[in-house]
C-alpha cells in the first residue's frame, strides 16, 4: 500500500471536517440533493464518455492508485546482467530456462525470442508495440478520473444554479434566502471537494504510474538489444546505469556488483 | 448499442429533473427565449465554424457516439493469421481469393496489394495514408462537438447578460427582481447542462472510438508487414498478441489456437 | 461562397436581437462608449500583437472564411493520372506541354520539376517548404482572430470594470445604480458575442480551410513521387485513393475509371 | 520601429482614458496602493521565476517588440544566389572573400565552412544547433512575458482581495462601502489593462519575431546545402522560391532576375 | 544564491503586507482555520498526487529554486577542446587520465567510454538515455510544485464556500454578516498568493534549470561525437560555439584561444 496516499486522502477529509466543525455544526453541510445532482451527474456524463466495457476500468484504476508498485528497475537490471552471463556462457538457447524466473512479463516475452533465435528488430518491435499498448490502456483509466475531474465542479455548479433559479422564484421570504443560498452553494462545495481531493490527484498519480512502467519496459529494451548486439557485459552495466544514476549511489554499487 | 451511453443521457436528464422537482416545479426552468438563445446561438456559431460539408456530419458522427463498435482486433488477428498460412500454402495470388471475406476494408485492400506484387513499403504507405486520412476524418466530427461544448456555456453566458441588463434597466418593481434573476440565470443553466451532459461526453466517447479504429489498421499494418517479409507464424502471432496482451488470456488463447 | 457562414452570422445576429427585442428595447443595448472600449481595445492590441506587414492579411483572411474553396482532391487525382499516362507514353519533357493545365500551382511547379530532370528527393523537398510555408501564412491569419477572441472578452471586463468603479464611487443617487450597473455589464456582453459569434468560430473555420490546402499539397506530393519512382498507373490510384476514401464510394469510382 | 505597436500602445491607453473620463474624472482610478500591489508583485514573481541572469532579458527584449526586423529573406536568397556562382566559377576558396558581406552571420558562418572544405552534415549540425540555441535563447525573453501576463491579474485578484476583506471587516459606515468597494476593484482594472494591452500582446509579437528569424535561418541551411550538394542555379532558385511564395509575386521576380 | 529568487520572495511578501498594513491592520488578514484548510489540503491532495519516494524530492527541489547553478557551458568547452588535444597527442587510453578532472558526471563517463574502446554510437545511447531520465526526473520535481499551484487555489475556494455557507445559514445577527464574509474570502486570498508568489514563479525556475541541465549535456554528447569522428580542433571550437553564440562576444573570444 501507498502510505502518502492513504494518509493524504484521510487527512484532507479530515481537515475539511475540522474547519467546517470549528465554525458550526456537520449538519449544514449535508444535503442529500446536492449529493445526488453531483455524484449522480459526475456518473452519468462518464457513463456517456466511455465505451462500456473501458468504463469497468474504473475499479481495477482506482485500486492501482493505492498500490506501492514498488521499483523493479534494479531487479530487472541484475537479472538481465545475469541473463547476459547466460548468454555468453552457454548460447542462446539456455535462456530459454531462465526466461521464467523473468521478474517481469515483457523479458520472459524477450528473453523467449532470442532464444527462438528471432533477430534484433523484431523483438524491438514487439515490446515497442506492447509497451504502446500498455501506455494507451493506462492513459484510457487516468483518462477516465480526468473527465471525473471536469464533471465534478460543472454539475457542482449545475447543482448551484437549480438552488439560485428556485430561490430567486420566490423570494417572499426575506428570512428563508439566506439558508437557501447556503444549500444551493452546498453543490459547487461537494464538486470542488470531489475534483480537488479525490479526481485530480488520482490523475496525477496515475501518471507517475505509468511512467514508471514505460521505464521499466524501456530498460528491458536497451537489455534485450544489448544482448542482441553482443555488448560486454561492461557496456551493458554502463547502459542500465545510464537508468538508474537519479537513484543514487547505492543503485549504481549493487549494479556494478551483479 | 452502447448501454452506458444510453443508461448515462437516461440517468443524467433524470437526476437533474429529479433535483428539480424535490426543490419546486418544473416550470420555473422553462424558458423558450433562453432555450433559443442558447440552442440558437450554439448553432450559429457552430455553423460558422465549419465548411457546409462538414458540418452535415453532426448526424453519423453522433450515431457513432451510441452505436457499440465491438473489437475487431481479435478477428483481425485471427484473420491475418489464416492468411499467413495461406500465402505460405499457395503463394501470394491465392490471397486474392480470401481478400474479400476480410472483416475490414484496409484489410482487404493491403492483401489484394499483396497479391498484386506491390512491395511492402509501398503498401505500408498507402495504409498509413488511409490511417492518417480516417482519423483526421473523425477528428473533424470530434471537433464539431468540442466547439459546441464552448459555444453552449459562452451563449449561456450571453443570455444571462441579456436578462441581468434588462432586469437592472429597470428597477422599478422590487418584487420582479427576483424572478427575473432566475430567468437571467436559467440561459446559464442550459448551457451547462448541454455542454457537461451531451457535447463534452461525447467529444470524450469519440476519441475512444478514433483510438480503437487507430489500433485496428496498426494492428492490420503491423499483420501485413509480417506476411510481407516472410516471417514465421509464431513470429506473427507474437507482434499480432503485444496488440492484445491487454484484453487478458482469454485473448492470448483464442490467438495462440488459431 | 459558403452558405453556412452567411447563414451563421445572420442567424446568431437575429437570435441575439429577438431575445433582446421579447424582453424590452433595443436601444438599452446600445452603447457607445461601451462599444468604444471593446472594439478600440481589442483593435489596439492586435496592432501590438503583430507585425505591420501581417496585420494586412486581416481582410484576406475574413475573405477566405466565407469562401467555398471546393474539393479540388478529386480534380487533382484526375490530373495526376493522365499526367502518369502523359508520363509513361511520352517521356518526361511532354509534361511540360500539360504543366499548365494542372490545377493547382503546386502540382505545376512539380511536373515543371520532373521535366526539368530534377531529381526526386529535390521535388519532395522543394514542395515540403512550399507547404511549411504556406501552413505557417495561414496559421498567421488563424492567430490574428485567435488573439481578438482573447482581447475582446477581456476587454469586455475592463468596461464593465471602468463602468463598476465609477458607479461605486458615487452611490448617492439610489435609482441610478441599476441602469448604471446595466451599462457597465454591456461591455461583457459585447465582448462575449464579438468573440464566440464571430472571432472564435472564424479561428475554426480558418483551421479546416488550412487542413484541406495541406491535404491537397500532400496528395500532390504523393502523386509526384509515385510518377519518379516509375509507379504502375494502379498503383498510383491506389494511393490517391486512400486520400479520397473518406468520400464515399462515388469518389472512389470516378477515380478507377479515370 | 514598428508603427502599429507604437499606434497599439498610444490608441489602447488614449482608449481607456476617454472611457474613464467619458464617465466620471482620471482621479477615480488613481490609486497608489493598487499600482503598488499589481506591478510590484508582477515583478517580485517574475523575479523569483527567472535564474538573474535571464531577468535582464527583459530589457533588449521589451525593445525588440517594437523594432521592425524588415524582411531578410529576399536579400539572404539574392545572397545565396550570388554566393552559389562564385562557387560554381571560382571555387570554394573564393566563398572566403564575400562571406564577410553576407546578411546575416549564419550566413557568414555557413560559408567560412564551405571555404574551409567542412562536409555538408557538419555545416547542417552546427546550422541546427545554432537555430535551437538561438530559438531557446528568444523563448525565453518571450516567456519572460508570458509569466508576467498570468501574474498581472492575478495580484489584481490579490489587491482586491486585500481590499474586500479590509471593507467588509468593518461595515460601521454604510456609506464608505461603495468607495471602498470601487478601490478595492481597481486593482483587477490595472490587472486586466497590464495583461491584455501591454504583456499578452508583447508574447505574440515576440512569437512573429522568433519565426521570421527561425525561417530565415531554415532558408540560410537549405541555400549552404545545395551549394554543397553542387544544384544548378535554377534548382536553388526553385528551393528559395518555395520559401518565398507566400510574398506574392514581385519577390517571385525578383528572385528569377537574380 | 540565486540573488533574484531571494529578493523575489522578500519583496513580494514585503509588499503584501504593507499593501494590507496601509488600509487596516496585520490582524485581520490572519486565521487560523482558513491557512489549516488551504495548507493542509494543498498538502493531503499532493500526498495523493504523487508516490511516497517522489513525495520526498519537495526538499532537495525547493532548494535547487534558490541555488545559482553558475553556467557550466563554457567550462565544458573547453574541457572538451582540452580533451580533444589529448586524444590527438596521446591517443584514446590517455583520456583515462583526464576523466576524473572533468566538470560534469556526463563528461567523466563519455570520456572513459571512450577510453574504452566504446563504439560512437553506444556512448551518444548512454548520454541519451541519461539524459532522458536527468530530465524525467527533475520533471516530476516540477510536477510536485505544478500541482501546488492548481490545489493551493482550490483550496482557497474550498475555504470560502465553508465559510460562506456557514454565514448563509445563520443570518440573524446583521453585524456579523460583514466581518463573517470578510473571514471567508482570507482564504482565496493565502491560496491565490501562495501559487502565484511561490508555487507558480517556482515551477518557471525549475524549468529554466533543467533547460540549462539539458544544454549541458547536449553540448557534451556534440563535443564527444566529434572526438569519435576525428574532426579537427578548429570543427569541434565551431560546433561548441554554436552552443554559446547567445552568450556574447567574450565567450566566443575564451573559446576560440582555448
Amino acid at each position: 500500500m501507498d502510505k502518502a496516499s492513504i494518509f493524504g486522502v484521510v487527512a484532507g477529509i479530515a481537515l475539511v471536517m475540522t474547519a467546517i466543525l470549528l465554525g458550526g455544526s456537520m449538519g449544514t453541510f449535508f444535503n442529500i440533493q446536492g449529493i445526488l445532482v453531483v455524484a449522480g451527474g459526475t456518473f452519468a456524463a462518464t457513463s456517456i464518455a466511455f465505451p462500456t466495457q473501458e468504463l469497468k476500468l474504473i475499479f481495477p484504476v482506482s485500486r492501482r492508485v493505492f498500490n506501492d508498485p514498488g521499483d523493479e528497475m534494479l531487479e530487472l537490471s541484475q537479472f538481465l546482467i545475469q541473463a547476459m552471463g547466460t548468454l555468453k556462457r552457454d548460447g542462446p538457447v539456455a535462456l530459454e530456462a531462465i526466461a521464467e524466473q523473468a521478474p517481469s512479463k515483457p523479458l520472459t516475452k524477450g528473453l523467449m525470442l532470442i532464444a527462438d533465435g528471432a533477430n534484433a528488430r523484431t523483438i524491438d518491435e514487439i515490446l515497442a508495440t506492447e509497451r504502446k499498448y500498455m501506455e494507451e490502456h493506462h492513459r484510457v483509466g487516468q483518462k477516465i478520473f480526468m473527465e471525473m475531474g471536469k464533471y465534478a465542479p460543472a454539475f457542482g455548479m449545475v447543482g448551484t444554479l437549480i438552488g439560485l433559479v428556485q430561490m430567486l422564484s420566490d423570494l417572499s421570504d426575506p428570512d428563508a434566502i439566506g439558508p437557501a443560498m447556503a444549500v444551493a452553494l452546498l453543490t459547487t462545495f461537494y464538486g470542488a471537494v470531489l475534483a480537488n481531493l479525490i479526481f485530480i490527484p488520482m490523475v496525477s498519480k496515475l501518471d507517475r504510474r505509468v511512467a514508471i512502467e514505460v521505464a521499466q519496459i524501456e530498460l528491458t529494451m536497451v537489455g534485450l538489444s544489448s544482448m542482441n548486439r553482443g555488448d560486454t557485459v561492461q557496456i551493458l552495466k554502463e547502459k542500465l546505469s545510464a537508468f538508474l544514476n537519479q537513484q543514487g549511489d547505492k543503485a549504481e554499487a549493487i549494479l556494478q556488483a551483479a
